[in-house]
């Protein structure tokens, strides 16, 4: 192919970014690599890429320029501040691609900064990823793309190399929109991360078996994609580091941030947010994320079942069904908080959901709920489907009365249950209403309009 | 006076219940105790008392009993489960003070199993109490008490002993209604306490220096009684143990389960008690409740300020204003969410708020906007009172913003700025809107009528 011919420069050869750059460079393109970090650097070298001393030299005489830092102060040092920044040395009518998740306010103050400083000719798109370190090797991300036109068309064929058939979402809107569809993904990556952990520990507390558990929740309702890709490491002393809990936090702190500038609620990631920094201050930030299940048993977990605890009061049958139980509150709870924030931020709703659902955010509860939910807010009418908010609620208030008896903490799952609560106050809750009126409390006007 | 030719049998000698026991020995009457731990049966013989060796020989032929053991459970045990329990031995007429903070539902279904017993002869009075250790002694605590008028009658004598003057509360209603004042009163104060921990936590993170923050918020719109009492010691390695974590965690799980009892939501008081669980599962229950501050700076309270954070972004007084904005928001939510709930369990709220703000439970925003809280209640109007709802919402918005970028757990100020964020979305806000609105996020109704 002729792009083939063209030369990138890739900044950022994180767990993310090496494995996106190196598969460029198995694909044929020549690739210039720039990190700051010796050992990647030389990792690099060895599989075939090219690398420089500075952001500035990766850039120059390129035509697509690829940045995958992981925050956006790296990213504004990177281009912007730092030494040896790469936006002065731009080639004339570049394609930028900013695959790091950073906020849509930062992605556009970084146009506006490009703007300022009379670079115009460049073709910036905002183009956020998905998938995890394996995915982004071999070329399979999902990737959430926005932009000028002129831009998203210029960067099609390279972030096809990237994302697998039918994960490359172009997202209507201009740039910030790709980021606010990765930050809504976000919404139920960490909750869901968090619930996984909750989950667990919830079921140490009431003596379950955790391999058994996790079997059992894996055939539920309660059953999540993270809940699923998180526990088995936690088997492992949550080894291999797959995802470290800084970067979680990370996002939680774009989408809480987010939702602080546009008046938004986000009661659920709020929480984990907050549980997030409290592991952060023990010491956790840079271990696995699956390591939050320690908040949960005590600084430990141990891989039996806890033998201390007085379990005569309940079957296993109807403990295990508290912890499902308790999971399908949680994921309720984050289908709502998420579309509807996508609603907020005049997201295509349709496309929020065919992304989420299929993809690290997914959960058996969204697949349940979430058209429901987008038909309630199109158009205004609760359907039925998933199954009565009633039952639901007092399933959840049960399996949150047992948390505080047996003393387990379980975060998302009281927050879940308050606001389940505060919507029968604010919405009349009858017996026949579905699941998805609890998006009602996030979004209580009739119709998708904002309130 | 003749009262003081009644004997009285004092059953759990813990930190109120032997201030009180000796506190009545000194006042002249004849005490006889019982308790579990040896060492406190010594001391109590030593300050003139008597001790016998189960709650059944206590109560024999005593005309007044009082029981001031820490929980439901330890309740149960001593007066109808365990080895030498007490109903059974309760002399004819006898008057029986249940002064422990226990469930409004379990001194209800305790009523209930004396009835059954055939014991309706026992003159049976809900008197918890508050005031912490030193007042017990005193004989100067604040005491609430419900139960049928004959049998409030008979007890008051003995209450005036141990109680205030005007701090001996009458509470309308029957048997469950004294046990529900205590426990809007906890809502206060078990919020309150980790509101204290929380905003040193986040005034450590802000470098700022850890008495001047104190002294500086005493006098600020960010005051409480419990932060008053609690923050010394914490610059005194949380010595000496005034009031162990578990008290207050066991309390916040009354007020959570009896919120679901009463599908009342508390999401204030819900926060509060998983942090506090949190703490419980790091081991710190039996230690005083402001060790919490340790949750917020990393697992140690250094008693000087921070060197390690990057100060330069604001100056010392805006980072104090925040520290203030953060107390202000929590406060003003725990206002809200226990006048409401008084509302819900039908409680006098005049009573309430002359008590909870006299109290363990008072706060500078509790005085600012109680009685127009009470009016938004009774009346159906929001009066101006306490200042832009607003406004303090932007204040306590900034400060999360700022504690997520120097990474400071807020578990309240963030569930605060949610709840005021929800309040929003469901009653149109307006400039000119009062603090007081937000007590619509708990209680929508426009008048005082059960939603």
């Amino acid at each position: 192919m002729a792009e083939r011919q063209h030369r990138i420069a890739f900044i950022g050869l994180g767990a993310m970014g090496f494995g996106m750059a190196t598969n460029l460079t198995r694909r044929g393109y020549n690739v210039t690599g720039f990190d700051a970090w010796g050992p990647t650097r030389e990792r690099f070298l060895a599989e075939g890429g090219r690398i420089v001393d500075s952001p500035a030299e990766a850039v120059k005489d390129k035509d697509f320029v690829i940045s995958c830092v992981a925050t956006n102060q790296q990213t504004q040092a990177v281009f912007f501040d730092g030494e040896g920044c790469a936006a002065p040395a731009l080639s004339r009518g570049a394609t930028l691609l900013i695959a790091s998740t950073v906020s849509s306010s930062y992605i556009q103050s970084f146009a506006s900064q490009l703007t300022d400083a009379g670079r115009h000719d460049i073709f910036l798109v905002d183009c956020p990823i998905s998938g995890g370190a394996q995915r982004a090797a071999d070329g399979t991300l999902s990737i959430m793309a926005s932009g000028a036109d002129a831009a998203v068309e210029k960067a099609t064929f390279l972030m096809s190399e990237m994302a697998a058939k039918k994960k490359l979402y172009i997202v209507k809107g201009s740039i910030g929109a790709g980021s606010n569809m990765k930050m809504v993904h976000q919404v139920l990556a960490a909750i869901h991360i968090l619930a996984a952990s909750e989950a667990m520990g919830f079921a140490f507390h009431l003596g379950l078996d955790p391999v058994k558990t996790r079997e059992a929740i894996l055939g539920s309702r309660g059953s999540s994609f993270m809940f699923d890709h998180r526990t088995p490491r936690m088997f492992t002393n949550f080894r291999p580091v797959a995802s470290a809990l800084t970067i979680i936090l990370k996002d939680a702190n774009i989408i809480t941030s987010e939702a602080r500038r546009n008046d938004f609620p986000t009661p659920m990631s709020s929480i984990a947010e907050q549980v997030f920094l409290d592991a952060f201050g023990r010491g956790f930030g840079a271990d696995d994320d699956s390591g939050l299940v320690r908040l949960y048993t005590g600084g430990v977990y141990p891989t039996s079942k806890n033998p201390a605890i007085d379990t005569s009061i309940k079957s296993q049958e109807e403990r295990l069904a508290m912890v499902i139980a308790l999971l399908e509150g949680i994921h309720l709870c984050a289908a709502a908080e998420a579309l509807a924030f996508a609603a907020q931020l005049g997201l295509d709703l349709a496309q929020v959901y065919e992304l989420c659902s299929d993809a690290a955010g997914g959960s058996r509860l969204l697949d349940l709920v979430g058209r429901g939910m987008l038909q309630t807010l199109s158009v205004g009418d609760t359907v039925e489907q998933g199954g009565s908010l009633r039952t639901l609620a007092n399933d959840l208030r049960a399996a949150v009365e047992e948390a505080g008896r047996v003393k387990a903490p379980v975060f998302l799952g009281s927050q879940a249950n308050n606001m389940v609560s505060i919507t029968a106050r604010h919405q009349s809750l009858h017996n026949g209403d579905s699941l998805g009126k609890v998006i009602r409390l996030w979004y209580p006007n009739a119709k998708h309009e904002r309130p």
